[in-house]
């Protein structure tokens, strides 16, 4: 039976990974698939590197036209990264009828919907299994395993490296500085951490999980992304004192119609099923109507688990290409978007404020949240060791965006606050 | 354009909740698959008995042939349980060419084979998503999401009753039997609860899992099951201390060509994902070769949870419908059954002996041990209650089973032994 030609565009951690499976794999595959899958041409920067994996030198090129428009080449790998010259790639991949697997958050969170359409056109596959939480299966069992349901809240630990920071601060007590240096000689974090420890990475994953989750189209300029940059090891004390896990969230949430999506360092009850996710490790927890909780666990990174998401994609390809069905898989989003006001987020929070530590400085501070008929679930208040400081640390109950928006700035007028040392937002209720 | 008319056998809880998701969700439905999707009969034992779930009264029958027969009838959903005569209707369905979607365990592990086969050359879809951990799409994820990779083992949760009590008695100090009231009480277990507290329930779960995730055809006699009946506060207050979590435990493990499966309660380290699986949830926990650790978290029964997994597995036989690709997606197992001997199957174990407190005792248990070659990892020793015994407890490093029946039975026979009051495997190590 004719062997199925993939092109690889890309041959770093995760091609590397995609050869190794396709190749130790094989009699898998063929089981699957009922024919052979070979690697026919890959995309280098630079034919002439020595490579980790074995590969036919025969087969490496520079030139990505060589690949795409290949008439012998059935399926397009993506693993390359970039947005805008890559999108021109794979719309011209999709012209010429290729199918193509990508790991590509970036591309997919801005030019998802434009190529989703463009492959659906012309009759071709685009998975992007390995976009999002690496080797978890979580496009799949949010767009078929769960497609009766209504999906009405995503949490995600979706990316590895602040996953990775945050549990070390937790654990050992370190500042975020060292940590991180840690991550990088370890190679948790890149060298410029920037995209993963602002948010933005996760801000990516989010984008794609609601849109598929809430059958919405959502914009990475909807998420409100905040980073963990100034996360501190106090912070981490409070939160633990009160009950709580800090992770780097990202939240999807629906009422009704409407939806809001964010990212940003929350506090969630050590209950929680997400709290027990530690180090480079991810998890999309999901809430569905029917369903109740589910949550689905797994390495959010590395050559071998994304390249297992990648490649089984490729077979998801190779069975529609044999039933002749491909391009018959993406289903448009079923609603237009439909965004949250500030009035219309409601969460918890957690503060920690230095005042003054005076007689009459609690009720002052206490009588702005009231204002606003916003109620405290918690309070600590505790001396600091600067003279004549108290460290006030509360945890609200539900408050809207706008409210809490207002009360910090209210609260940061106070001559009685010195500073405002941090706040974030609260899911769900501990116990301690 | 034209409805897909569904046969519904069975009106229970299960029942009840795919009524519901079909109407609630109607709307989510159509856009997936186009048209829209009505329930046309619906077998009960009663016609007349009051029902929970709003019913028009005459799409009810109890007569199966009326709707297995009817050839105006798309999809049987089969929640109606059974063996034999369910066989027989689901195998006459399929010659009538209709799919079927079953959330029937017991059938699936049984004669799952040669239904997928009747139902292949039918060209019938035959889904059974719901039969295995009721609202986590686990088949679904073993069969697309981890497609590229070879499983390596599988440890599932897969029994809610049993991890209730588990959870209980290990939260609560409470026995077994008392829980057990409790949980009939709050609906939680049967009347008659032998099927879930013997091993049966998830020893079949186990047949239906190890047979994908292996690609390899397992029959329930393959599978060594022992329930919790036998599980005492003192073995989880030992278990707790030495920094375990007691789960009752399907386990299916690969070793080259050779697999094992098993149901037993065994000790988990509290740091193992499944470990903070609690209550009534059910979660299976994958390892793939390529992949690594991945889990997979969410309710294990109940009416709208399983009713979810089996809506969704019919979204996707209409999608099927639709695209006339029925009856493809069945893979028949790449391996012949090739079970492990005893000597090849390796665990720690946890031993509970009550000896005599002399002088020279313990040497004595240890050199049964130490005839295997199998050393201890964690030893306790204590006076008990009653003169002149003590109660030791041991974690054993890996042995065969073959070589722990063998201790098991050499201890029996000393003297110096008063009774092996429990023993059970372990997984992994813990840190206390």
């Amino acid at each position: 039976m004719k062997a199925i030609s993939i092109g690889l565009l890309g041959l770093g951690t995760v091609g590397s990974g995609v050869i190794k499976i396709i190749e130790n794999h094989q009699d898998k595959l063929m089981h699957q698939v009922g024919c052979p899958i070979q690697v026919k041409k890959v995309l280098v920067k630079d034919v002439n590197k020595e490579r980790d994996v074995e590969i036919n030198p025969a087969i490496l090129t520079d030139q990505v036209n060589e690949i795409i428009n290949d008439p012998e080449i059935d399926v397009i790998i993506e693993v390359m990264g970039g947005v805008e010259n890559t999108k021109d790639y794979m719309l011209q991949a999709i012209q010429n009828k290729k199918h193509i697997v990508t790991a590509n958050k970036d591309l997919m969170a801005v030019h998802g919907g434009e190529l989703l359409t463009a492959a659906s056109e012309n009759g071709c596959d685009l998975f992007y299994e390995a976009s999002v939480a690496g080797g978890i299966p979580i496009i799949r069992s949010l767009v078929d395993g769960l497609s009766s349901d209504r999906i009405n809240k995503l949490m995600g630990i979706v990316n590895g490296t602040t996953n990775y920071i945050l549990t070390k601060m937790t654990e050992e007590g370190l500042a975020y500085e060292d940590v991180l240096k840690e991550a990088q000689a370890l190679g948790f974090a890149e060298a410029n951490p920037a995209s993963d420890v602002d948010g933005l990475d996760a801000a990516r994953k989010m984008v794609i999980l609601a849109t598929l989750g809430f059958s919405m189209k959502v914009d990475l300029d909807d998420v409100k992304t905040t980073g963990i940059t100034m996360v501190t090891e106090e912070d981490l004390h409070y939160a633990n004192r009160l009950g709580y896990t800090m992770k780097l969230l990202g939240i999807a949430d629906r009422d009704g119609d409407k939806v809001e999506v964010s990212v940003q360092p929350t506090l969630l009850p050590k209950t929680h099923p997400l709290s027990s996710v530690q180090n480079e490790y991810n998890a999309v927890y999901v809430y569905g109507e029917a369903v109740g909780e589910t949550m689905f666990y797994g390495p959010g990174a590395g050559s071998l688990p994304t390249a297992t998401s990648i490649v089984s994609d490729l077979v998801a390809v190779v069975k529609n290409m044999r039933l002749g069905i491909n391009g018959s898989y993406a289903v448009a989003p079923q609603f237009a978007k439909n965004l949250k006001d500030s009035e219309e987020i409601y969460s918890k929070y957690f503060l920690r404020i230095h005042a003054k530590d005076e007689v009459g400085v609690f009720a002052e501070i206490t009588s702005v949240f009231t204002q606003h008929g916003v109620s405290f679930e918690k309070i600590l208040q505790l001396p600091v060791k600067e003279k004549g400081l108290a460290e006030i640390v509360v945890v609200t109950h539900k408050a809207s965006l706008k409210s809490f928006e207002e009360i910090f700035m209210q609260l940061r007028d106070l001559d009685a606050i010195k500073d405002i040392k941090s706040s974030y937002r609260v899911e769900g209720s501990a116990n301690a």
